[in-house]
């Protein structure tokens, strides 16, 4: 993946409103062939190509190969990064809680769940899928570190089983509508205030 | 779903092990179909049929229609439940977090995760799919109810989103391999301590 050049760093000449279209008819190519079922497999940069419009050799020039188009247009699908505010330790996780599964793309649901076994079959695939995540979880993690120094939380917790227990219920109910009982909207609050308090008499 | 006939409910004559036979077969090879990436919709029983071996009206003299013959096909991949035993509650929402998306059949983790977006898309089949969940739901829900009247738990604490944090890790684990830093076995005992605890200093 270390090969691979993203949307963001590539340099860009001025004035060259055409490749920067070209640019995101690939993505969106990319996007719909996934959403219509096409597995990341038989994903091919011939038929992104004449989706998109474009010969391959332009698909080329912005990208090492499939991955790092794939990398790209998978983090299109998440949207922006949430932005923790840094004073509340709870509100920070009830924003973080609330931005999981938060896809802005109506394709992220036919897309994603889909990907999975897929994605679990192939160590490439994996890691890319993986490196789309980590940013997330990174940000959950540094809240709960200075929960941890502001004596907030208790020391000895798990920061990764805490993570998961934060992030879970929401992408069960966002990706997979686990539950017709839970309320979409309440859940991050719940989620966190549950998870702060417990639920053993205190 | 109510007028379908179940493979456990249904009377059979003794000594016909060749429809029984014809059964599994069925089961199979919706399976396998399921698997291989077909989707519900594309699904037809003449499809079926053929993988199977058998004819149509083998089918439907066993099964009301598509929808009945999945849900059979559905509940055959999730396994038996588990059986809490009722003395600890701890112990019991251990086992019963362990069984959570431990399904004994290997092609339901090709299965289940692109059913989703289809199941979500149809109303019939979102019942249907509660219909299969709905059971394991429950054995959580009264082991709690348990826990509360044993003073245990917190008579307060809201029941469904306290399903949603016991089971959400532990789906997104086996599910998805959410987080490689996880250890699956470890992770049943460590979501119900921290879930009971919560992450607040007592």
């Amino acid at each position: 993946m270390s090969d691979m050049t993203s949307t963001a760093d590539a340099p860009r000449s001025p004035g060259r409103p055409r490749s920067l279209r070209a640019d995101e008819a690939i993505i969106e190519a990319t996007l719909d062939l996934l959403a219509e079922g096409s597995t990341i497999e038989a994903l091919s940069i011939e038929a992104i190509a004449a989706r998109a419009g474009v010969g391959k050799a332009t698909i080329y020039r912005r990208w090492a190969g499939k991955d790092a188009l794939l990398l790209d247009a998978l983090r299109r699908l998440k949207g922006i990064l949430p932005q923790p505010e840094g004073h509340s330790v709870r509100d920070d996780l009830v924003l973080l809680v609330g931005a999981i599964g938060k896809n802005v793309d109506p394709r992220a649901s036919k897309i994603m769940p889909c990907l999975v076994p897929e994605v679990n079959r192939s160590p490439d695939h994996f890691r890319l899928y993986q490196n789309i995540i980590a940013p997330r979880r990174q940000l959950m993690r540094e809240v709960l570190r200075r929960g941890i120094d502001e004596g907030l939380l208790r020391p000895d917790i798990d920061l990764e089983v805490t993570m998961a227990l934060l992030t879970g219920p929401m992408l069960i109910q966002r990706v997979l509508q686990w539950n017709p009982e839970l309320d979409e909207r309440a859940l991050p609050e719940q989620v966190v205030d549950a998870v702060l308090e417990g639920i053993r008499p205190r």
